[in-house]
């Protein structure tokens, strides 16, 4: 079982407007609904690889109890909290396709539902074979959080991949996590730099055993305790990229539980990735692209001398 | 008890921004949630003002659950449908304090379940002193629902106001409502005059007994059987207009209830309408506001020589 960590869980909501006009009024042609929070996502994508995934994280009130009915694919072992789950809403305009995206603070967890939380968690790390750890933490979770939750997942000996920004990403890459994998913005806010390669190193310097830096429509780069690589998918891609970060955690993770090496991996998560761009659906994947673009994925670099 | 129609009833969420910018993400600060659409408004302040409310129309999938259950001040005679009733972000930009609104198109309703309503609505007339049609139609209602529904009200001798726009609006005129209440931009699209006062006057020739435009800032223009008046607040207000007209409508119903001839009507809806502006909370009333200028709303004009 793959556990993912959804600690601030939202239901997404997606607006098609035909084009948006601040301070108007306008008719939504189209709306569409499902949980969402980067571990969810993550969730979805590996159990639609085939994987067992549970996920957990909190959820409260009547968003909460919505984003629990529509969970599919995933066991579910979140835990409630008294304030109430956050939605999101990406307004998409339909002239141009770009989307402005509107998020809820998500609910105040007490110190008690933060107890209930690591109790929860270290029963559920006991018994995975890897772990995801995604998204921002909702108010009055700690902002070292996650350097707390990889070291539990390093402790019970489970590799462990962190997905998040700002402070939590600065104190939990100090924790060790296995896989970091940032964004540019991430990674250039975690290390001062604006060049992927140096930073890609500078964050593994910081502590992550292994850094994947997602470059968007340019792939991966990644640098490894066995080496560094950099990923790049067949062709300049044109789609939606809602997604496409966290299929790159799924990806990462999923080949990391089949015991496969880092070019794999790589392969994989920029296949993925590039598949979830080319998707109708925002935030799913086209498995014919999938396929297709699995053997299809360059990578480049060398590993480490042995 | 007064009875309010709101066939594409809504859950209104109301989400402040510091800045809106279009194509890119907001971290949402504050978020107000409660049931709405034009007739539940009005149902809301009817509650305040004293008197007994009866709401219906359509409620259905979880969203009209959560509409249901945050029902206060009113009985709740909600048609229950199939489909999901539909949810209207308001995003309020903290900075200038425009807003911009999204508004789901709200659910299918089939031919039965209008049926359905058809004989709920027919049954609560027969028990109201007056009825408030209020909104837009959901997809699947006939574009002459309301001219319907006001013929049902003058049949059973129960005085109806019409608050709609649109082609409906221009049906259910024909159809002889005791008052309408258009907004200057409604009217102008029911008449083609932007003159004010030529076009209640030529509103009242199209079939309504009472015509009540509201001129936002300016108050309102009234045509009726009994005189033509103009009612202006003592002051221009600063403060947000959402829900102003449906105060409006709630003000004209509530004084009509108790008799009060239209000079004293125009009056309690000005103040009422002028207290909505004033209050913190979009659509709602300050009632010490509401009291204080009940006295001091000029009304001009003149009765018809009897």
């Amino acid at each position: 079982m793959i556990l993912t960590v959804t600690l601030n869980a939202a239901l997404d909501l997606t607006y098609r407007v035909p084009a948006l006009r601040p301070h108007t009024s306008h008719r939504v042609t189209d709306v569409a609904e499902r949980p969402g929070g980067k571990g969810l996502n993550v969730a979805r994508v590996l159990a639609a690889l085939g994987h067992e995934v549970t996920v957990t994280g909190f959820t409260g009130g009547d968003t909460g109890r919505l984003i629990r009915e529509r969970l599919t694919g995933a066991v579910d072992a979140f835990v409630p909290v008294r304030g109430s789950s956050r939605r999101t809403v990406a307004v998409v305009d339909a002239r141009t396709g770009d989307t402005t995206q509107l998020n809820e603070p998500g609910p105040l967890i007490t110190p008690a539902e933060w107890s209930a939380f690591l109790a929860a968690y270290e029963e559920l790390v006991a018994g995975a074979e890897a772990v995801a750890l995604c998204g921002s933490l909702p108010p009055g979770v700690p902002v070292g959080a996650y350097a707390g939750l990889v070291r539990t997942a390093r402790t019970a000996g489970v590799p462990v991949l962190l997905d998040t920004s700002g402070e939590p990403l600065r104190r939990g890459v100090a924790a060790r996590p296995d896989i970091v994998k940032p964004n540019a913005d991430e990674l250039a806010e975690l290390t001062g730099s604006h060049e992927p390669l140096r930073a890609t190193q500078d964050a593994r310097r910081r502590g992550a055993r292994a850094v994947v830096a997602s470059l968007g429509s340019e792939g991966l780069v990644a640098a490894t305790e066995e080496g560094r690589w950099r990923a790049t998918p067949p062709a300049r891609l044109r789609g939606n990229p809602t997604g496409a970060g966290d299929s790159v955690s799924a990806g990462l993770l999923s080949a990391l539980a089949e015991g496969l090496a880092w070019p794999d991996r790589l392969s994989r998560a920029v296949a993925l990735s590039a598949a979830t761009v080319l998707s109708p659906t925002a935030g799913d994947f086209d498995r014919t692209a999938y396929e297709d673009l699995t053997n299809r994925v360059t990578v480049t670099g060398e590993a480490t001398a042995a």
